[in-house]
């Protein structure tokens, strides 16, 4: 669903705590300050139908959805967050950061149920197709990471309680994806302080502009 | 997901107004009467999650999502309802009864975006990969059909609004759809009585029982 885009389209992916949500704010502004339209926006959600669905997906108990209705339910959200909101903005000209995107899909998937990576990735294909220009992965302990995340609380806690080894796992496959899409994956060290890590984000965003 | 089955699984189809719940009903109850165990069930809906996908999918504007993100929300509805609803009672043993299923969704995205076909034929193998034993497709032309269902009024008229047109090119598809598959599918005069049409369903039933 790639249309004539001038636009640039950054995300952020890693474990908890490791500074997404940060980081992506950090971006946008700085890019704004050089005087770029920034579009700043989040999945799951980013749109309003893709909202609703993020409801579905990340209220009640851990077993409400299988993981195969879950990944669907992730696909449609994302492809209403694409077509409402990413993709107009990249055909606008527009630099799009978004705080995690497809890749934290794969990984989670891939980790909790191995067999279905497969289902996610013809699932993108089928239904998205398309990928960011430019992936950030924030890298750093899970439990540096874990004891950030918990300092927060914002209610939707589902995805945040996996605990140590589960997150463990989940940072090896984040790196792991990050090697074998070494053309759009950079992997940061995100146990930094937030403003070193920033700068290093930007270099790497204005050296990609278009 | 097939799992070790010993129960029936039959659908009914066809456009508004055909009678496909009146028949559902009528069903259920004969082979009640005869001692069998039946769940009877519905499309979109039949599961806690599926009915929370329904209601995303029926209420709002007809425009509120795109012809992709719907046809994920119908699969992941549709996803939820096999696993909790409809694959435990066929493994249960019993017959099941559900007022529309896939074929509704693949005449539906045939006829508005014949392009998507594939998109839907794709979704169905990856995701849901069961079709139904024994499909009735209730047939009857439009104007009846849709002098019927507009007697009624539910509040879910989203998909009602079609006008003449679109619902005689429905009935061509689901014909069509018949044809291809005839191994599961029996078109149905349902431009009859309620009761001359339920006999004629009941005994097609029979003699399928396993
Ligand atoms: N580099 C950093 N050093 C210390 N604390 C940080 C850093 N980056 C973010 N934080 C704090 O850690 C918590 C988690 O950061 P957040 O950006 O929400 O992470 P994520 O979105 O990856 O889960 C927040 O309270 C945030 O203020
Ligand atoms: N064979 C029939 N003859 C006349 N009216 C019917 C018949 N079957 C159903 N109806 C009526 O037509 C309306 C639509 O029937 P319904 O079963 O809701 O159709 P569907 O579920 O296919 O949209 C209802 O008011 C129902 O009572
Ligand atoms: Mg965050
Ligand atoms: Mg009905």
């Amino acid at each position: 669903m790639r249309g004539a885009e001038r636009g640039l389209f950054v995300t952020l992916e890693g474990i908890d705590g490791t500074g997404k949500s940060t980081q992506s704010m950090a971006l946008a502004r700085a890019l704004r300050e050089m005087g770029r339209e920034v579009l700043l926006t989040r999945e799951p959600g980013g749109s309003t139908g893709a909202e609703e669905i993020r409801r579905l997906l990340l209220e009640g108990p851990p077993d409400r959805w299988s993981a195969e209705t879950e990944i669907l339910l992730f696909t449609a959200a994302r492809r209403d967050h694409m077509e409402k909101t990413i993709q107009p903005a990249l055909e606008a000209g527009r630099i799009v950061v978004c705080d995690r995107f497809a890749d934290s899909t794969r990984v989670y998937q891939g980790i909790t149920r191995g067999d279905l990576r497969g289902k996610v990735d013809a699932l993108h294909d089928l239904m998205i197709g398309r990928d960011p220009d430019l992936t950030f992965v924030l890298d750093m302990p899970p439990d540096k990471g874990l004891a950030r995340a918990r300092a927060r609380n914002n209610g939707e806690e589902r995805f945040e309680d996996f605990g140590l080894g589960m997150q463990e796992r989940m940072r090896t496959g984040f790196l792991e994806l990050a090697q074998t899409l070494p053309h759009r994956c950079r992997v940061i060290d995100a146990n930094r302080a937030p403003d070193i890590i920033a700068a290093d984000i930007f270099r790497l965003v204005r050296r990609a502009l278009p």
